[in-house]
């Protein structure tokens, strides 16, 4: 395996291509949609340390660990390395709230970042080497992504975990400075650690899935680094990793364009916990309320419109928290009830609160084929006979319409005020504008720590 | 997910057998079986421990252990559960010179028996309860692996890390005495782990699918016991993980005569560190030896026959270690010249020695079709004219033509001497042998430590 001639397999390309990176040639723009990514992510895992799936993560694995180095963002307690970035990628992920590579569904940030944090608090990393370790990262889990997409997760692999191994592996190996031809066994090792079932995304296996991508993304670094060697073509093999789980892999998808074409720059956060298809109907319920003055007392009945998938997902009788969050009946009550859509409007005691079971009773959804992808209507007939309606073509969050610095902060602060913990938000928000230029990433961690 | 009811899914059958399973109810001769699967792993973890690779994935683990409670076989140190289930299971599987389940080739032992001896290190099970806990393990990680094949390896995955990660987590969940429901919990939690590919086999990532499989099978079960759940149909589900690998399940493979019949008696043991195919050859060549007197010198040239697996996967020119240990050629010279076909004599300087080459020359491999499966004839032609052949049907090792006792005890002989410590191995074979009145079993594998 020299790495000498031109290359021939995809991890020999990958791994030349994120050992020879650097980050003066990835564009600002890029850079900045990172450091909105890292910032959302740190708000996830801080605002879920203390949830009880969390806290069950840590009994197991307190009884294991090694020497403490790592910090678990929004607790007190630390960890050795790898099961923090188990810990934080699970608190980071557990609501779903976290970002969206839409192409692929793939959450990029949970798998890759939680390695990075821990390996700067022990290596000392400068902010604008582990910014350059996320942005490669997230773009090979992404491009891996792409390369398998859409029958991959069709087929019943979730693959925020299945492709997020790549992620961590190629963005730890990056912040250890490990050469190509190690790079490109990570890459290959991480192939062989590839796992994570859709059927498992109602439960807590899910959470196992996805610490478990960051913590051995970071392992086949490690064993990459003490001389563990992969096979070539680990991930395009005949019997490698992509024709295995039966999709792809599109190669074009994976290496065209490779240091020009940035997918982490497509990435999008959300605004609310609950299903991204809902976001626009919650965007018209609020403008409903907002623009219209509509309360819930006026209301007579309510008619959501939207596009087939909308009603696919959304329109379902709602049993508990779950239901509630996938429910386009209760994407219009919270609003109207509570004039948001929080983590706690989406809560088990919001959603099964008497006064908006009866709100979700009196709204109707139906399939409006005039409706693009993403969009929907959401019109009121009130008591007194009048009709009043909103339509919302991109949701807050998508592409087309992203959430701004300032709503991203916001974000953070909310997430950060349910912890229950005192953080220094500020400082934090700061310092992650201010990646770059920080001498020493692990300073970063440990503001997080409660 | 109620286990009141009859049960409806495949974890919940397999939760309520694993927890209702009782030592008494299992035949003596699958008990026994047992043993000798758990002696023969015992000799390849200690035979190996020493080798690079194990030396590498200790140098990563070392750094990262928590409290040291498990031994790691065949050497001095020690570590937390979870990295020495990791570090034997490698050491054991490293040379493929471990058990074999023919149906699956599967490698029952190295996945489910590193956890139960690092559990009873620290809860002092009994050999009894350990005997059952892998009983059940090697059971189910052998259904399941039948209920997908062959597709499963054909197209690509590494059966003994995918379907050993189930193994090992039943197994560690019945030592620790985990409800029917926990067992459910930990078998769809190990579905979101299961991964390694067979492109992998020929490098050292192959290692790090193994040794996750029982690292991670011990974690689901750990998880499940801190109330983890999994989805109910996590291993047959639509998005689960049998149909998302491609292949199966048929479910009357994993179901199908629950507790009479038993796949763990099917195991074998191979009496030669190479290609389960080659061992016939071998037996062949030895018998010209040692029966006919037949010495290199004397060889004219020599013609193997067998059927179109033994060529396909034998006939081959040898460049290095690994090509020896699946070459037809290599099969007949190694006996021919040094008397036997163990570890020594399928080393890189033994596979790449002057006399071993110039004797590989002279062997040609045909098929013939008349020659059924697993069979070889071997046919030398002298320099004085003569001509001797022997006619191998079930080479030792097979299920029609077994190891004895004694010949697994002096192949955990032969490891241990390669190891170069010490060891109590008169010790360790009574141990095992008595293992189902042993009242610590965590004292056998204290016997392993160097």
């Amino acid at each position: 395996m020299s790495t000498s001639a031109a290359p021939q397999f995809v991890g020999q390309h990958l791994g030349k291509f994120v050992a020879d990176a650097k980050l003066a040639d990835i564009p600002k723009a890029v850079q900045h949609e990172a450091k909105r990514s890292l910032l959302n992510f740190i708000g996830g895992a801080i605002g879920v340390a203390r949830f009880p799936a969390v806290e069950s993560a840590f009994k197991v694995l307190n009884r294991f660990s090694g020497p403490r180095t790592a910090t678990l963002m929004g607790r007190s307690e630390r960890m050795d390395a790898l099961s923090a970035s188990f810990i934080n990628s699970v608190s980071s992920n557990f609501l779903d709230y976290d970002d969206t590579h839409l192409n692929t569904v793939i959450h990029p940030t949970a798998p890759v970042a939680p390695a990075l944090f821990a390996l700067a608090e022990e290596n000392g990393a400068s902010g604008a080497d582990l910014l350059l370790a996320f942005i490669l990262g997230g773009e090979i889990e992404c491009r891996i992504g792409n390369s398998v997409s859409p029958g991959h997760y069709d087929g019943g692999w979730h693959i925020t975990a299945t492709c997020g191994v790549f992620g961590a592996a190629a963005a730890a190996a990056k912040l250890m400075k490990l050469s190509p031809q190690q790079i490109w066994d990570a890459l290959g090792i991480a192939a062989s650690e590839a796992s994570g079932i859709v059927e498992n995304l109602p439960s807590a296996a899910k959470n196992v899935g996805v610490g478990n991508a960051a913590r051995n993304g970071l392992f086949a670094a490690l064993m990459a680094q003490e001389g563990y060697a992969a096979a070539p073509a680990a991930i395009e093999g005949k019997n490698g990793w992509a024709r295995a789980t039966g999709h792809g892999p599109v190669l074009a998808e994976i290496l065209g364009d490779l240091g020009t074409r940035w997918e982490i720059a497509k990435n999008t956060y959300k605004p609310y916990p609950c299903g991204i298809v809902m976001h626009s109907v919650i965007d018209a319920s609020l403008e409903l309320r907002d623009k219209h003055g509509l309360t819930p007392q006026d209301v007579e009945h309510i008619i959501v419109r939207g596009d087939a998938l909308l009603l696919a997902r959304g329109d379902r009788a709602v049993h508990n928290e779950r239901d509630g969050r996938v429910s386009i009946h209760h994407s219009v009550a919270a609003p109207l009830l509570w004039g948001k859509a929080g983590v706690a409007e989406f809560s088990e005691d919001h959603v099964m609160h008497p006064d908006a079971k009866a709100l979700r009773e009196k709204v109707k959804a139906e399939v409006d084929a005039s409706m693009p992808r993403g969009s929907a209507r959401v019109i009121a007939r009130t008591r007194k006979g009048a009709t009043v309606e909103a339509t919302v073509l991109h949701a807050r969050g998508s592409l087309e319409n992203p959430l701004s610095d300032k709503d991203i902060e916001a974000k953070v602060r909310e997430l950060a005020a349910m912890n229950g913990g005192r953080f220094d938000v500020d400082r934090i928000i700061a310092m992650a504008w201010d990646l770059d230029r920080l001498p020493n990433a692990g300073e970063l961690a440990r503001l997080t720590a409660a």
